[in-house]
This record gives C-alpha cells, structure tokens and sequence, in this order.
C-alpha cells in the first residue's frame, strides 16, 4: 500500500499554500484540477519531461482545459526571451486572468515558468510540479522566480508565491545520477544552516539517498521543505534570515560566471561554494572536515574547478548578494548555525580564492 | 511667494508612500537625495523631457551618484525590449539592490522603468516624477507598471509602488496642448467615477485647466491623486474597487489595439471610451449629454475612429479586463457613482458599437 501523501502549509500572510510530498502523485488520484482558479491551464516543461510524466500529469487534470508547451533544456535558456515564449503562449491561447500556469519539470522550467505567470496580466496563479530534487528541495518552494542576465545569474526575476508545490518523488527514478547529486549539495545545506540533527542524519543516511531509497528520500525532501518553508515564511522578500539560504552561494554564483552557466550543475557549484564558506568560517577544523567529508560523500565536487582567483572575486563583486558595494557572506557559528555577515577575514577569504599570498 | 507643496500618503500596508504635488519642486530645494534608498540612482528619461528637466532634477540629487539613460518616445517603445535596456543599463553601471530608480517624463518612461525596476534583482527601489498631466494624475499613482504586447496593452507587468512621487506642476508649461487634453480624460473620470462635485467643478473650470492656471490645474492633479490613491488603498491589485478606474478602458484599449498604439493619445482613448461606457450605462440622456459636453469642452474627442465594431469587439475580448471569458465593464449608476459588471445590454452595446442593427 501506499504511503499517505505528506502535506504542510508555507505560513505567508494571505497567500499560504500547501506542499504536498508523495508517491504515485502523478497518474494517480490527486485532483489537480480542483487547484487551479478557472477551467483553463497552461503546462510548461521540456521535451524530456514531458515524454516521461505529461500524459500522467493529464490525467490529475481531467476536468480542464490543458494548454501545452515545452521550453529547451539547461541553464542556458533561462532567459528573458524564454519567459517572452511563454508569454507569446498565453496570449495565443487567450489565458485570461484566472489561468493557471504549471511548471512540470526541473528549476530552469519552474523559474522561467514562474516569473512568466509574476509577469503575465501582472500576475496569474502557478502551480509547481518539480522533477529534479534540486527543484523539489530549493527553487520550487519559496516564490523566488526569474531568469539569467549575461552580467550575472537569476538578475532578473519577481517573488511570486505557487498555489502549489506538487512533490511526486517516483519522478526521481528517472533522474539522472549526476543531478540526484547535484540535489543532495541543497539537501546538506540545510543541515548545515539550521539543523545539525538533520546533518548528522545525513552523515549517515547518504548511501541509502544515493540508492534512491524512497523512504530516505522522501525524509530529505519533506525536513529541507520544511526548514525552507520556515524560513521563507518569516522573511519572504529576503531582508534578513532568508539570506541564510545563500549558504556556499555567493561562491557557487561567481564559479558559475566564470565557467559560463551549464558548465558545471548549479548543486555542483554549491557544493564547492559551501567548503569555500566553511573555510571561511570561524569554525574548527574537524568541523570543516565533516562538512567537506559529507559533500564529497554525495559524489559531489569539493574544489573549485581551475579559474584565476581574481576572476572570481570580480564575479562577486557582481553578485546581488553585495549591498552598498560591500561582500557579505553566510558564514557558520558551527554546523547547523548560519549568519550573514560583512565581516570575515581577508586573509581567509584569498585562501580560499587561491589569490596572491594566500596560496601558499 | 511659492505656495507649500501639498503632501499627502497613499496607505498601503507596509509599503504606504508619499505624493508631493508643487510649484517649482524640481531644481528647488527638495532633497530627493534623501529619499533614495543608498547613494546610487540611475534616471530614465526621453531626449524630449531630459533636455528640459535633467539639469533641475540633479540639483534635488547633489549627494548622489547620478547614472542617466534615455528611451525613445511614445507608446510603440513601450516594449520587453526596452525593459530589458533599461536592466542592461542597470548590470552596466553596477547596480546593487540598494540602487534607486527614477523615472522622469510621462506614463510611458514611467511604466517602463517601473517595471525595470520590479524585475531587476526582484526588485529595486523607484521614483516617479512624472512631467505629463496624464502621469501625474493615473500612472505614477498606484503600482502599476508593465509593457505593451502585441496581443494586448499591458500585458506583461508587475505591480510595483514607487518610494515617492513627485509632481512639479510647473512642467505642465511645456506640455504640448493635444497631451494636456488627453491628461485631463483622465481627471474627468476620477469625477465620473466617484465624486459628482468634482465633476461639477470640471464643469465650470475647464476654461481654467486649458489655459493652464496654476491653482485650477494643482487643485484637478490634488482631488485625482487623492481619489486613485483612496481606490488603490483600497485594493491593491485589482481584486475589486480598484477595476473602477477602468472606466471606459475596456473600450479604449479596444480602440487603440485596433488601431495600433500611439495613433491615438491613450488619453483620447478614454475620452471616446467614457463616452461609449456613459452610452451602455443605465443613465439618463441628460447625464449622457453633460458627460459628453464635458469632455467635448476638454477639446478631447467623443466619437470613435472609423473601425469596424466586430474588430472593436474581437478586441475587447482578449482585453485583460475579461474574466472566465465573459465581458465585464464599469458602467455608472449616476456621476460619480461606477460599479464593475458583467450584466449589460447587448443591443445596447451593439449600437455603442456602431455593430448590426444597432446602428440605426
């Protein structure tokens, strides 16, 4: 028998919503159609995805108009004039105000599709339905949607909170090794800035994840949920604790500037963005050895791949992350205890970047 | 001596902002550097406006760091194109989320660097100073900001509050006299729609607001700003009151689609549109006719272009205003009484239409 779906609420005043996390979710019982605001939808994905799940996302959709269109694949088309397509799409299939727009696929696909319902008529209600674990830990919980500038990664883009966030974890079945990895690196970040029980867990628990042990996944996916959803919910609009969930990202941004974006996964770059923070970090040693021990673990990169030092602190430079033309960084107190902060040694920062003295 | 300027709050919960209406505000003594978030604004302007205002304007902003670029003219640059150059022009001068945006010139500059502003880093700071009499009584009041597409006005758009709009009515001098009349459709409307002595006093003060007196034209921008600001507080997004500044929209937009933005004034438009929504409105005929004697004496015109009424309401169909596909428009109750509905005579509308046997 199946498990029961798991269900919660993200606590937004007046736009909560729920996220609900299960097996089987597609094709099977869930009544999407009594989500959505009118009878018309549009679904937005890539040729890949929708080869796998379209015609079981169809059938949660039996008493609605479904509109269709698939975007291309990776980073690189996370543009605007993707989001433009999508709008071309609505305006063709005369989407009025109660449409719904819904992302079926990975981060790319939910945040173009995302800031294109932000965008359209000023605004029309979407619902995510990921299929990466990267999308299903991170970028399909929370509203931040938007797209790439070539100065700089997701500089474009809106908060626009989802109806829904729709987890079926048997879409991880078909997804790629190296993209379970790339998921896992946003999975122990969590851990990392909050939750030093969840770490220890994963410590633990990463070869069952790696074998796709469904019940250990569904835990992963349900406490880095839940631990987003908190923190979203107190600081929507990123004006103070939501910056923890930029932990490694500042790093993991400029990396990706430099190589261009889809060189590396975006959960590679983190994951060498968060032993660079931790090394940053005012922490011991043994604790930064845990931290680069689980990352790598997961099968993911722990050294920045070869770029000049002075490449990737001009990247940062750029990063949105900067206020008032000064770095800040999340750091860690210890394991499960994140700040943000412009504080940080210099020093330790060229270390880390491999610049000048600091490499000795 | 210069009158004070008026100052009044538009009360939005956590977001309220302040409307400073006045002579001789811009090259004054105002400290708009005060009201810029960091040290950092970019102004966008048009050659037109920059050529008259810019220097006054950088004297309110003498502790800033001032960054300048200019849009092309009229509707038809209303484009995702011309966001996508005002972003461009942002990543260019290194903008960081503490950077203030100022949009100086009329509603077009206005909603495209609104709405520049809502997207870059998911929203930056703005300020509007608005220098058409259309902007500075509709669109710089209220969040509104988007582009045209070629399906539609102002599809594509987010709803961004200013920090500040500043109304210097001295800029009103150089307004040609054809964009004066086509400002004033609008202020005729905040009348139509909720304030009957208002209309009353646009009845006898039309002279007045055509021949450019400072006092009447302070007075018509003060009591519309004050009515739209009173609307939008009300509802921010449009889920209800705040449709009823679509008075004689749904009509006009349907002019302007049908005829290619920028060959009417918007506020032309509107003039034609109020007349046709007074038409389909269960009003007297003697209410008819002094709505249309009013706007007549604005000089603004009170009878559609040549179009063809089933390409008029082809278009209104795709209008934004229409939900779960059916037309819904603001009619009026009496002056100044309006309400949204979707119950209205066909037949009536026909002959509004100049459409079949309507057209008697």
């Amino acid at each position: 028998m199946q498990a029961k779906p798991r269900t919660f609420q993200v606590d937004l005043d007046g736009r909560s919503y729920p996220i609900v996390i299960g097996r089987g979710l597609l094709g099977g019982d869930f009544d999407l159609s009594g989500h959505l605001i009118g009878l018309d939808c549009l679904v937005v994905s890539n040729e890949t995805v929708a080869t796998l799940y379209l015609d079981a996302l169809k059938k949660n959709l039996t008493n609605s108009t479904v509109h269709l269109m698939n975007l291309g694949d990776g980073e690189a088309v996370k543009t605007l004039a993707s989001v433009e397509a999508v709008i071309d799409k609505l305006v063709r299939s005369h989407a009025h105000r109660d449409t719904t727009v819904i992302a079926l696929g990975g981060g790319v696909v939910g945040d173009i599709t995302g800031f294109a319902a932000a965008c359209y008529m000023r605004g029309v209600a979407f619902i995510q339905v990921p299929t990466t674990l990267l999308a299903q830990v991170d970028s399909s919980v929370g509203g931040k949607t938007g797209v790439n500038h070539p100065g700089g990664k997701n500089l474009i883009g809106a908060f626009h909170q989802p109806q829904l966030v729709l987890i079926d974890t048997d879409t991880l079945a078909t997804l790629p090794d190296r993209e379970l990895k790339a998921g896992l690196a946003e999975v122990i970040k969590y851990g990392l800035i909050s939750d030093a029980e969840f770490f220890v867990w994963l410590e633990t628990n990463m070869d069952a994840l790696l074998g796709r042990d469904a019940d250990a996944l569904a835990h992963a996916i349900q406490r880095s949920c839940e631990i987003k959803a908190a923190v979203v919910s107190e600081d929507e609009k990123e004006k103070g604790k939501r910056a923890l969930l930029n932990f490694g990202h500042t790093f993991a941004h400029a990396i990706e500037n430099c190589l261009g974006y889809g060189e590396w996964l975006h959960g590679e770059a983190v994951a060498v963005g968060m032993v660079m923070a931790a090394g940053l970090s005012d922490i011991n040693q043994a604790e930064r050895d845990r931290i680069t021990a689980v990352i790598a673990s997961a099968g993911l990169p722990v050294a920045p791949p070869e770029i000049d030092g002075e490449k990737l602190m001009a990247a940062m430079e750029t990063d949105k992350k900067v206020q008032a033309k000064r770095l800040r960084f999340v750091l860690l107190h210890s394991i499960g205890d994140a700040y943000l902060t412009g504080k940080f040694s210099e020093a330790r920062l060229n270390e880390v970047l491999g610049r000048g003295d600091g490499r000795a």
